[in-house]
């Protein structure tokens, strides 16, 4: 965390920082002035009117949001020449600038009471609080806060940003250049993308000045070279104990990479030759196939790096350092038990407001359901004091509901929802049974195929006005509307509560264990613990290191455009553009950005941070706090490192900046490079 | 060539040989008279007892000779104790020794008529002075003699060989370690195989005592360290002109490819779940992936590496310096275009006495039919004077012929036999039409399927003692038998002889222009020039080096047991025997040939030597000229190098001397561990 940056500094100083570390603490200061999240990806501002980088795939809604077939800006690219050229990201693309940070773990767990309440009494009264520290801070003008649980409960952090949320985009390479490589090369190394893009911030319809922004380096990096990473982690799982992770390695994985794979496999075979329909379900096809090797990965780590083993150690050992540890471990399980009986089926009919990739796999596969369930759920909360709703349903919850109900306009497409929905109906008939109400519900409507022509021929969901219109209406006026998709919705919504509320106890109980399991793993730990990612800006330091993946065969840590001619086939995914391909075969095109120790233009690097899924656009700086590359993704064997970090495994990959220069140049992109304070060199 | 070694001694010195590298010259010196050729395959003797050491697969036709479905020594390896428990290796099985190496060109090309011959009768007056070269010095008790072309016809060699054809199967690892990684890994790296075997030379029922035998290194090798391989490369094409190289690309590998890829299919249906077929088949198989592959990286490398391309550059610069290089090149192509025209169909029927590798597919895909052509042609030249016969069918190969015609009752199936000849027959209708004589023959007889009802119905060419008597026959006695197989091959044979007649015209021609081709070419190419490889005995210098195959990555020069630990799968081809596993897991077991560098046991290693097929099994010599490995195959990017050599990619792939060692002891050979002259270390 950044404000554990001091306690490291001199090592820090020794890995090789030019610069005072602890200007890294000061997160309005510079550079983490700088760092911005994008909810989901990081990015940083590059110049003083606002110029965001961030990775390619960060940026694709906002790339496909402005695609059409006739205008395909996902095949070809796209570049402002000027402002006025700049087209809009699309609803529910935000830029967040985090402003302060403050501990509230007091104000949270400092009551009294909380110990005398049951469990879900507990939850209730901890997510209450949390409301009310997020009311008391929340601004007009876009002054959002949260409030953060690190270590599981034990600390609570209160952060405050800045929503910009209107965001532009400035320049996308071509998909053969932003995801060269695609899927194929999707968490490996050797790599070949320039996953990048910029997008510019607005207010009031001019430029975002911030406050700080990143000087961006031509210099180039070599083997060896310091770097650091400052992002937004999304997710870690380094403290889940062994229990967890058994269920994790038995369960939870298997289930979902069988979901994964089925459901691109149907969507897949709904675009088979019909471009308009790749086009709106490219985006979810994309994460689907990231979400599906990530999990692989995982799920063969689970084996290979003996993760549930090593678990079984570290709690052998807290229990010898501390004996009390027993009986927290055990009470951990028990507590996991609780919710464990009925996971087949709740993990297709889950509800997590807001999450499209943690919700369950209903509504994953059916962006219209999903849809649904919106507006079902906003229309029960709605009534209720602000403070009293759940997580995701509070007032300033709205407008971003609005955003996203426009924006899935995009994704929505009948014939692929069916085709996903229908699959998973079969999984719930298999995983609920007879007696489940919503398999009864199905069946009392003449089984799937007859309900699902039902559901599909009387619901107007699927059309934005109608949809928008719904999120602003009372449960009397949804049910009078008659529509299909609601009725489903309202079945579905008690199974989906009788399930949160369970999990509801089994957090307020967690809340409760959880703090005295981490006292007791500090005991072990010896020295600084960090806590697992939780989505809030951290810094890890690494420098660039090739790594051995198998018997005599070494990694070296950085690419370069005669590796990518090499891998060039002109078919997807290794389709370079045209002016890049000549470019890069034209010496003279070349030479201005050629590494003298490389010989070669430089693309993507290696290094040894540790980093997951929602550093993704994060800034890397060289020794001297210079952007030097944006982090893109981590090697396949560091994927399981959300268990378990190895560090002679575990790599985060980089587009090198040497790379998004050259690009930009070869794409007449002079005036960014302008922007940036650089000379262009073509 | 060993006689060229003084001219390059202080060279050899400098790469780092410790010894005097003129010894390399006298072929009957310390150490070149211990390597000796399997024919097909290189070995060395390696104790006084005429212990031979070569790889698994070139011992692979022994092993599998003494293999049943009940004693499966393919799967389970073999040790011999003692010299009585040594096993026969089969009939067809030969160590020749290279005893002496004469230039006889004078005495073939000498002779002023020549020019003034026909082509077709230069090439039969060759032909015929080889034979009275090889006749004059062949001599009782296994005197052996072979004129051998270099340089294409340019120079000739009269090589002089000690023929021991009483050869014994000491002692093979199972096919789990001498094939580890099986055809997945095949021209691959990195490797894990213990690609050796023993064998041992008999004399009059004693162990043959050579006169030099290789001393056995235990010591390890580390990168950079300087090596030689001595064996006996088969054939490159080194010398081939641009238009020849054209064909290759064109025509030849890919129907190569395609009926290989066919042939394997075919082999693989008939032996499924049936694992005595598997048996019948195995090498057959196993040698038919092996030219596959082959086939498929040359194939690869042609557009990959340019190969035409320098080609067309290498004779520009011959033209540029000898204006008369063009006339000849163009005599060149003209004399490939008169045989080019039938390839198609040529390629099927071709037969060429004793080369189950080089001959026609349809013999390829039936030994049975192979037989009969070996029985037809024997009774058609027998008559003639010795000297008069074609190659091939001279008194001297007598005993060749029966031997395989003996061994070839192992690998006899007629399921599969007609299984392949019915996709041949299918291709020689396409390619040879309906006026071909044998597509007439097969249609008159009511077409293929009813054809080979007929064909397999009517024949005892599959019985071995019957085929041993029709070897012995007149044309006569053939014809009275009314064997379906003989009369078809009988078919056959003037289609075969007027192909045959073509050839031997183009040769002839052949052998009048190459001299002047390739005195034009060393005024280009300075300096020394090697010819092309021919399976008589070279030398070739190296050290261990790994490689860059792509962009970012390093193949590092040795593996160890480690890395095959990480492949072991426990299934077919990465499973490793139980013994050996326990072992490699035994830190105990392991210790005694710890690498201090590589602090593992090594398994293989690379080396930059530059070798071919023909070189499997030949010793690789360390600067003390030790044996520290044996030669096993290259590497994928290697293939390509019999028409073009590439120093950055081109490696060779050895088994380390150490691990043979502890692959022995753990297999419990010590005796042969003391036989070396070493002391065993478990």
């Amino acid at each position: 965390m950044p404000q554990q940056i001091p306690q490291i500094a001199d090592g820090v100083r020794k890995m090789g920082a030019q610069f005072d570390p602890n200007r890294l603490a000061d997160l309005t200061g510079d550079p983490m002035g700088a760092v911005v999240s994008l909810g989901g990806c990081t990015a940083s501002f590059v110049s003083p009117d606002g110029l965001i980088a961030t990775n390619h795939h960060c940026a694709f809604g906002a790339i496909q949001y402005n695609s059409t077939p006739q205008r395909d800006l996902i095949t070809n690219g796209f570049l402002a020449k000027t402002r006025e050229e700049e087209l809009p990201s699309g609803p529910g693309q935000h830029v967040y600038v985090t402003t302060k940070i403050e501990d509230v773990t007091a104000r949270i767990t400092g009551d009294a009471k909380l110990a005398k309440m049951t469990d879900a009494a507990r939850q209730k009264a901890i997510e209450r609080k949390q409301n009310e520290l997020v009311m008391e801070c929340e601004k007009p003008g876009g002054v959002r806060c949260r409030v953060a649980s690190f270590f599981e409960g034990s600390q609570y952090l209160r952060i405050t940003q800045l929503d910009l949320n209107d965001v532009r985009l400035v320049y996308a390479p071509a998909n053969g250049v932003g995801d060269f490589g695609g899927d194929i090369d999707n968490f490996e190394w050797p790599r070949h993308a320039g996953d990048f893009s910029f997008l510019r911030a607005y207010v009031n319809g001019q430029p975002y000045h911030p406050a700080h922004w990143l000087k961006v380096s031509a210099e180039g990096m070599n083997d060896g070279d310091f770097v650091l990473v400052a992002g937004y982690p999304g997710r870690t799982f380094r403290y889940k104990t062994a229990d967890e992770v058994k269920n994790y390695q038995d369960f939870i994985y298997p289930t979902s990479i069988r979901y994964f794979t089925e459901l691109i496999n149907i969507l897949d075979a709904q675009g088979k030759g019909k471009r308009d329909i790749q086009i709106r379900n490219a985006s979810r096809v994309k994460s689907l196939n990231n979400s599906l090797k990530n999990f692989q990965s995982t799920n063969e780590g689970f084996v290979k790096d003996h993760i549930w083993e090593a678990r079984v150690a570290r709690e052998k050992a807290m229990v010898a350092a501390d004996p009390s540890a027993a009986a927290i471990l055990e009470q951990i399980a028990q507590t996991n038990e609780t919710v464990r009986k009925t996971q087949a089926r709740d993990t297709i009919i889950t509800w997590i407001a807001g999450t499209q990739g943690a919700t369950g796999f209903m509504y994953r596969s059916s962006p219209m359901l999903s849809s649904a369930m919106s507006v079902v759920r906003l229309a029960e909360e709605r009534p209720k004091k602000d403070l009293d709703r759940d997580a995701g349903y509070h007032d300033r919850d709205f407008s971003r509901i609005k955003e996203n109900a426009e924006r899935w306009q995009r994704v929505m497409e009948p014939g692929s929802d069916r085709a996903g929905l229908q699959y998973f109906l079969g999984e719930l008939q298999k995983a609920g049974g007879e007696s489940d109400p919503v398999v009864k519900f199905v069946a009392s409507n003449g089984g799937i195929d007859k309900f699902l022509d039902w559901l599909y021929a009387n619901t107007k969901i699927g059309e934005k006005d109608e949809r928008l219109k719904m999120l602003g209406e009372t449960e009397k006026q949804l049910t009078a509307r008659n529509d299909s998709m609601l009725q489903f919705a309202s079945v579905l919504l008690p199974a989906v509560e009788e399930m949160d509320a369970r999990e509801n106890a089994a957090s307020g109980a967690m809340a409760r264990i959880r703090p005295a399991y981490f006292e007791s793993l500090r005991k072990v730990s010896g020295g600084n613990l960090y806590p697992d990612a939780n989505g809030t800006l951290r810094i890890t330091f690494g420098k660039l290191e090739g790594y051995k993946p198998k018997d005599a065969t070494w990694l070296t840590s950085q690419t370069t455009l005669n590796g990518l001619l090499e891998k060039e086939t002109g078919k997807e995914p290794f389709d370079s553009p045209k002016n890049l391909l000549a470019a890069a075969r034209d010496p003279k095109k070349t030479a201005p950005y050629t590494d003298p120790e490389l010989h070669a233009v430089p693309i993507d690097f290696l290094s040894t941070c540790d980093t997951t899924g929602g550093n993704s656009g994060s800034p890397t700086l060289n020794a001297k706090g210079e952007l030097c590359g944006l982090l893109f993704d981590g090697n396949y064997e560091s994927i399981d490192a959300d268990f378990l970090f190895n560090p002679a495994m575990t790599r985060s990959i980089h587009v090198d900046s040497v790379y998004m220069l050259w690009v930009l140049e070869v794409d007449g992109g002079q005036n960014l490079i302008r922007e940036m304070g650089l000379t262009p060199r073509m």
